[in-house]
């Protein structure tokens, strides 16, 4: 093992340099990872162009990256389930494991979690990461490690259409078709939704969308999305437009638009998952409609129990998640990454990070 | 039978009248009651000062009364369950049973709802009302009739806590300590909620709620109530207040700063009821709070199945809402007892109008 | 209309005749449909060779069949949402509507159900049939009437697989590759399972369960099931055998070794569905070893709101049931039908008889 | 801290003895218990006088004991939620935090757990006992140490409840009114059944349960309770007695016929939950008459999670553990202890080991 790796280090807004790091030791829980690819988060980029999001403040030197795949190469003393060799994808918030929270399932909301390049741990646009176990999971020989690392963002589909109950026959309507809309897409394709609807305003999106199992596309720039979904769903259902809409609809664009999209687009008695985040944290929303037509509305963090899933799923071919990468750079370009994922949105879906070629 | 009976007649605002009108005949699977006793609704108040309830406007003349309870006096000849002379209470919202709502058990969402008092049907201000056998329940020998009435307020408590999955020792907020506060309180505490946190204004709505099991009463003129439940649950919880908060809130009381209130006290991965109905349909909320603490938020509308959980626990005098009842008028008398509810608030806690002695 | 119909009535053991009956007339909430196609059901079978299935005795003369899809030639003068010349398949069991069963949405359970070919009601082997409209479905043009009577046992499937919470990336076994094993199969692969273990004798079954999805398939001839499900989950999971399984278990051949397999194959915590029934109602089953490992096992009896998913799926083509006609026969043939269907069982998986050309 | 300590050791069938053994020194995450009192449990019972339960075989010497309540008195240098001198319980089951069934929410089920008094691992009829902080519970100053120790079966009763989803309104049977059904009946009342029958053999548990809220109490002896229990259940749901029963039916004795009572006494749709074990792993079992019914059958192992909520119910006087309580032995009788609950089962309902004042 080499004692320096290199990283690719923020040091402020839009400062990404690459620098020599010590290689992390790993504890007697962890393993040490060589790092594979990195998938770059939208939540990376807006640290990268903002230095913060909402209460976290990056404090430089910050290293970036939470969607990671890679090969262990070395394990802690206590490590029973990894062994040098084994190509693994690490869940990025690893948590006590011993709260309430964490002994009723839902760790995503330990107090206590430590979470990867949100400050002031470090992320994985580097060479070597360690892990602890419980939190890294084997990557089959199906996955590559590209893929390995799109478990994190898969996961968010995942969580949302559990979140979102959906079931087979069902319609749903997914707002925003970015990387996090289109793996939302698929969850609910491979759940067994029969009419899957993407809302968006880029065409190129929306062709992905299409070509990823959407059965209905709307750009938002020609229709009322909310018209659209009630009258379409109205005529599957046998139901008037003002008592229709899907079962389920999934708020993942983050303005306040969207989110009244996603509730507006619902059925009485439906699911509207918020995924995004709208900048502004106070929303108006017509909360009368909502509660009068009896809808939930279930708001998202992150994600508990979802990586066996998410591999078994991309393993067994139902998920695509090599589609939606665009762009690949090495780490020595992470900043150029960074930039473009954020200057690019029109031809951008996913931008993957390579550190090491497979 | 007589041919004619007496009735509350709304003509306008503040105009209601006693007449006469024909004494309904009941249709083949109806039952003819005589009506006992009869609950004053907020929204019959509403519509009494205001002439309509958003998109539901009186078209005069109407009567006015949904929470009813009497005696069989008369039975459509394809009714099997009911005799005459039988006590019952009317569920005052009937359904078509066919459509995917009603098969689906959610009947409360039915687009074809027939419902007491909402434009153009009448209600129960009247000494008879013809209505469906399958609506209609028996009351048990321990009910009054005017407790038989107030089965549709308790249902609507039912319904709250069941959408708001209260279990045994968790904790809950009742944001109003209204009628409808009260009973979402004591079906809270019959779920086996241990913590009963109420909030209003009137000290003579909290020493109710005191009364009826709340371990906790807010008056938010003192206090922060956000701040406080979170003080309070964090401390039993073992969470700092941040990350604290009571396992279901319920907004009954239909404003803006409740609302929020209601939000603001679940703790993360906690449920928010909303049964109250704010008079602006936009309402300005912290979404990024609630989506990022993973809060789920319901809406509510009337009830499905809660009549026969609602009298049981009545029976069985595990709730008490013979405890709510304030003011009591006769029918005659049925305009002065809108007025009252209308004017008297700060004392007023549910106001029967009683028609017939029992 | 004609007066007079060709039906296929049993009026004995082994004695189905083709004779005239009077059509049906709707009553004013019913269709009359000119059926297309029925499919042969275990149950129509074991009335044809055994005169009685448990409690259920055949009075003759009896019409069999249940399950069946055809076209809509009169609407009685109530109904409101078929038209002549719609193709439409009938849900077999209509409920009262109005009891506790039907309003909780559980109307399977009615006890005043009316079931097709349930003695003493007639069922579809004949030219028309008289149904209420409620209990009727349209069929998209993407559906072959055949593939419309095949809702019904797809039916069995939808429930069976949500009585056994299947879900995304879980694994499942399938007790029996028969046609209900083979759409139990093809539902869980729909609601996201991963591993699809189909255990059955007959080789040519398990080769259709392996085109339809599974990934596994054990022939008990040569196998211990259990163990060989628990090794090969133990692998996947990273438990020893002895604390490994599947998520759900299906049996669906009606057998006391079958019911053992599937309670077997279980992991601590999974869900174990009985959807076929053992000739005898009394079955010796390890219930120490259920209760220890905190399995729960459910009854499955018949569906309910599962037509709606059952025609989505069809006509997206995400299930195939036409893949399960291994024979067709005409009206004129229902007998020889039946009969061959009781006595290929080795080559033989779903038998249709065709009353009308499309 | 004295170097040795007092403790009831078990050397072989009916052979337990008080001797002197070190105090145990606690890990890192661990507290050091000073042991107030000690329930004793059918199964240390069992142990004492058969030497095994199933797989389980008592290796000589070892401490039984794993109802356990006490005071602090030495903390782990990681321990961060408790200081010395505070009251607490612990939950005998510690688990590896780490497993998918941990990292879910389900520990009970984790292959790893260590559970005290189960061979090889001593448990708390001692005076001291060292146990991991995040399986110990603070004792509010309302509950005395032994009702401390009794929140390990009133655990049973939690998870039983939860299990067979009892809810608000509710019918529930309980078979079996010892210390478990006790707490079972207890938990559904909480839970809000309002009709709770209890069925047993022996007067005194049916007169103890009658004054813990069974509103039925049926002795086997006297009446066939399946019937029973479908008559009185039946009149109340408006369903002949062979469509009716009870929501949800408790097995807590332990034998075939409690097993069947169990089944049989579960209406249509309704739960089963096996909370004892037969002495035999297998039983014959009505399964055609459990599917066509189409109840669930949960079995039961343990519980996890239900500390927080038993302690919060107890705190509150919800329920009535100490009623439970009509033996105390000290340490120092324990043999006598286990003695006395094995011969007097017509008497004994709880039998406590009182190991040191309060």
């Amino acid at each position: 093992m080499p004692d320096t790796m290199q990283a690719a280090v923020m040091h402020g807004i839009r400062d990404v340099r690459l620098e020599a790091r010590p290689v992390p030791e790993p504890a007697p829980h962890e393993v040490l990872v060589r790092i594979g690819s990195v998938g770059v988060c939208a939540s990376d980029v807006h640290y990268f162009t903002h230095g913060r999001i909402g209460g976290f403040v990056v404090r430089a030197p910050l290293i970036l990256g939470h969607e990671a795949a890679g090969v262990v190469v070395a394990v802690g003393r206590e490590v029973t389930r990894f062994t040098v060799g084994q190509r693994v994808t690490m869940e990025p918030g690893w948590t006590c494991g011993r709260c309430w929270y964490c002994k009723t399932g839902r760790y995503n909301l330990c107090p206590d979690v430590v979470f990867m390049a949100t400050p002031p741990i470090d992320g994985a646009f580097a060479e070597y990461v360690a892990w602890p176990e419980s939190f890294t999971y084997a990557l089959p020989d199906e996955l590559s490690l590209a893929e390995g690392a799109l478990m994190e963002p898969l996961s968010v589909g995942v969580w949302a259409t559990q979140r979102g109950q959906v079931a087979a026959g069902q319609s749903v309507a997914v707002i925003g078709a970015g990387p996090i809309g289109l793996v939302v897409l698929q969850m609910a394709k491979i759940r067994g939704a029969t009419t899957l609807v993407a809302v968006d305003i880029e065409p190129f999106r929306l062709e992905l969308a299409r070509k990823l199992g959407a059965t209905h596309c709307l750009s938002a720039r020609d229709c009322d999305p909310v018209a659209c979904i009630r009258e379409l769903t109205g005529e599957l259902q046998g139901f008037p437009p003002a008592h229709a809409g899907v079962d389920a609809a999934f708020e993942t664009a983050g303005t306040l638009a969207t989110t009244r999209t996603a509730l507006g687009a619902v059925r009485p008695g439906g699911q509207a998952v918020l995924v995004g985040l709208p900048p502004d944290p106070l929303v108006e929303l017509d909360i009368v409609s909502a509660a009068s037509r009896e809808i939930s509305i279930h708001g998202e963090f992150r994600y508990a129990n979802t990586y066996p899933t998410a591999i078994a799923l991309t393993a067994a071919r139902r998920v695509d998640v090599a589609a939606l990468v665009t762009h690949r750079f090495d780490l020595a370009e992470a900043a150029a990454a960074l930039q473009f994922a954020d200057e690019h949105k029109h031809e951008a879906m996913k931008v993957v990070v390579d550190v090491a070629a497979e």
